[in-house]
């Protein structure tokens, strides 16, 4: 980085933002030098604050005349290195662009900020009655703009579809500081190139999101959660076409394999809700009464053919008892090993079992401890690989080795390498397994398209 | 045209993808030289009939050789000349591409060719108990291909979507011929930018499909139609937030207004169910089971305040009948003026009636006649301006103004220029309204990302 070009954008950006938006020390810099990804960090030069689109319209301005790189970020939570400050440049934070500018009820709309936090834009659409489906992992940290960069998804995928489905319109800021609008409170739209299209799963580096329009539909009144035990995973994943198919369209179905549930015992020290079976599956039904979830219960219990007994939970409190397990697979993975990676793998909803019997009988040659749980209604796998006591030289070595055998299965199945987290820096250099040559190229064109002095997040996906 | 290109070229394309599907036969060449819009056509300089991605790669590289414009063609019912071959180009015909390659029963997708039509496909889902959802007015012979590159709908989209919302994966083929492969049988995917989202509604003018991953869903068991009549449109649209609210998912809500009631009356010469209504709302539901929906029945009889008696029909021939009016508007408004135009401007729900209004007062004053129907349930609002007996000059002058007029009002209630026929050749000199400058000069370099030079399907939406 020119270090005088970065003093004269600094001066600048002082001047036509405000002094207070424009952060130089370093201190305040480092809490915007990682995200949630592990071991990756890098520091930025300059952040920036922005509080309106003039803010970042400006701002990239700026970048592009000193062409310093500009790396959007709304929570900082992803876990694939995409706001990390890639060739020290500047950090352009969104996180204090948190209005929720509407919740329109009559037409089921919600107008917002990207910086909103996803979870306080649920609740501000349940006072309405209403419900914003997608539910990332995260979604109390993380912002509704870093959702829609990474094309968020989450257990609620399997019914309601992720983030890209529930996106009508945008404003959205060009590299070169030009402001476009696209679409509105309208569920359709062929009115030329549809810019959303492009710009959700783009990773923050095509445009910078200043405002979003969401489709938002009526809450479900009535919800149920269930843990299924099953003998072994296979039987637990065989039973997810056979709901589909009988039109029980849950609004999550959640796995986890054995060893997944082994791990979390080990680490909470207690009994848990079947620690013994061999898989359980977590799925939650939603609809317009208590009536019509019992009705459901009945037809599932009737499909269903396992030994054990189903405990149904309606209750918050039966609840949290419910997922405990599930969210705490997690910190225990971390307590196990604190050198580990994650993946999440998707594939075709049938190739489910077979890929992660593929991947365990791998793994236990190279004698490596596996986590494996997800989503198991729309095929998306979470493949966790713990270090454990391995000597560190012989992980390093191995452990780009076990990505590319992962995703070749992954691609091998039908599938590919991420199905909500995206590509940024840690599967850039995979890509080239799901996208071809030309497809890769064709990536630089569009990108170009939008950014090109490649101003705007470079060096991420591609 | 270069006569000199276009014999090489002729000659380059029999050898290479064979005699036969290469037609140069004014007499042939003459079905291609319009499609369903009314008063544009062009005499294209060849045709090719492609029956396979090889041929479409090879076509697609001898254009790009020798300069000639590629004019990609499904079944030819578009009605805003997205498949006139402007520049007397190739249209390249993908009608005889029409093999359903799977219907995945398990994992609930269809894979299928471009020249499939729409019904086929709804027809060879439903006999493995699945639906494809999206339903254009023209299911029984459009193309699946067409639809994705008008971004097509339908009136079931209020509860199911659009195509867009169907499309998982796509082989596509590049001008320069490159045949790339994106996304497949699942319905998360965050790998790379999402070709999808920019190809559906791209008109044709970035790439040729050729393949296409299509997400089914299971087919509901039970529906039932209803023909609610109301004083007026005000009345009947007032219904809809309501009913959404209320958690009535209909899966369509089709309205007519008084005029086009009328209308359909002349036409039929008999007497219409509630031919003296001021409006009507033509709504379907579907469900689980009977009870189900005899529940919903119950609940929107509640909540629906109209002096009329509601008709229920669930057999076909009642809902024939009940379809009937609305089925006979087009013929009906032929047959009034066999000059007119229509647009299916969109704007968000609540604004359909004002946005209504505003454009029935401004059309007497210029004692035009409108008929005006739609979709209720996602604001898209079909515009019919009829002729009739005004001199030709002065209609020829005052369509570009009422266009005009129509748009800015759409766009004023935060609506859009249409919602599901694409801009083709007939808005695209309308796209600055709703797209600003920057917004088309960025879709020109998107445009150029694909199609370097301007071989495909040139001159259309900008």
């Amino acid at each position: 980085m020119n270090k005088t070009a970065l003093n004269k954008a600094v001066l600048s950006l002082r001047k036509s933002i405000g002094r207070d938006k424009v952060i130089t020390d370093p201190y305040m810099l480092d809490q915007f030098s990682r995200d949630e990804t592990s071991d990756i960090s890098e520091f930025p030069a300059i952040v920036v604050r922005a509080t309106s689109v003039t803010d970042v319209s400006k701002t990239l301005a700026i970048c592009s005349k000193y062409n310093i790189p500009a790396i959007p970020r709304g929570a900082g939570t992803g876990v694939t290195g995409g706001a990390i400050p890639v060739k020290h440049g500047l950090v352009l934070s969104v996180e204090q662009m948190n209005n929720i500018i509407e919740i329109d009820k009559e037409n089921m709309f919600a107008v917002v900020e990207p910086g909103v936090i996803t979870k306080t834009l649920q609740d501000a659409a349940l006072e309405h009655g209403l419900m914003y489906p997608p539910d990332p992992a995260s979604l109390d940290s993380c912002s509704i703009g870093g959702n829609l960069a990474e094309g968020a998804g989450g257990p609620r995928a399997v019914k309601y579809g992720t983030t890209k489905d529930y996106v009508t319109g945008l404003e959205f800021v060009l590299p070169n500081g030009a402001v476009i609008n696209t679409g509105g409170k309208i569920v359709k739209n062929a009115t030329g190139y549809n810019f959303i299209g492009i710009l959700v799963g783009s990773e923050g580096t095509l445009a910078v999101i200043t405002k979003i329009y969401l489709k938002l539909i009526p809450a479900p009144p009535a919800v149920i959660d269930l843990l299924i035990p099953f003998d072994s995973i296979d039987k637990a994943l065989n039973i997810v076409p056979l709901l589909l198919q009988n039109r029980i369209i849950p609004s999550t179905i959640e796995f986890m394999e054995e060893d997944a549930i082994k791990l979390v015992k080990e680490f909470l020290k207690e009994e848990i809700p079947f620690g013994n079976a061999g898989a359980h599956l977590l799925i939650q039904i939603d609809g317009d009464s208590e009536d019509d979830l019992m009705k459901d219960l009945d037809r599932l219990n009737n499909l269903i053919n396992t030994k054990y007994e189903i405990i149904a939970a309606n209750t918050k409190i039966q609840k949290e008892r419910l997922w405990k397990t599930r969210r705490s697979i997690r910190e225990s993975i971390k307590n196990a090993s604190s050198i580990f990676f994650g993946e999440d793998t998707v594939v075709p909803r049938s190739k489910v079992p077979v890929f992660i019997k593929d991947i365990k009988t791998y793994l236990n040659t190279e004698s490596l401890r596996s986590i494996i749980y997800g989503h198991a209604g729309d095929g998306n796998v979470h493949i966790n690989i713990l270090k454990g006591d391995m000597n560190i030289e012989k992980w390093n070595k191995l452990v780009p080795k076990i990505k590319k055998y992962i995703f070749k299965k992954a691609i091998f199945y039908g599938g590919t390498l991420t199905g909500e987290h995206g590509i940024g820096l840690t599967k850039k250099n995979y890509l080239n397994l799901a996208v071809s040559k030309e497809g890769i190229e064709l990536s630089k064109r569009i990108k170009a398209a939008f950014d090109p002095n490649s101003i705007l997040n470079p060096g991420k996906i591609f």
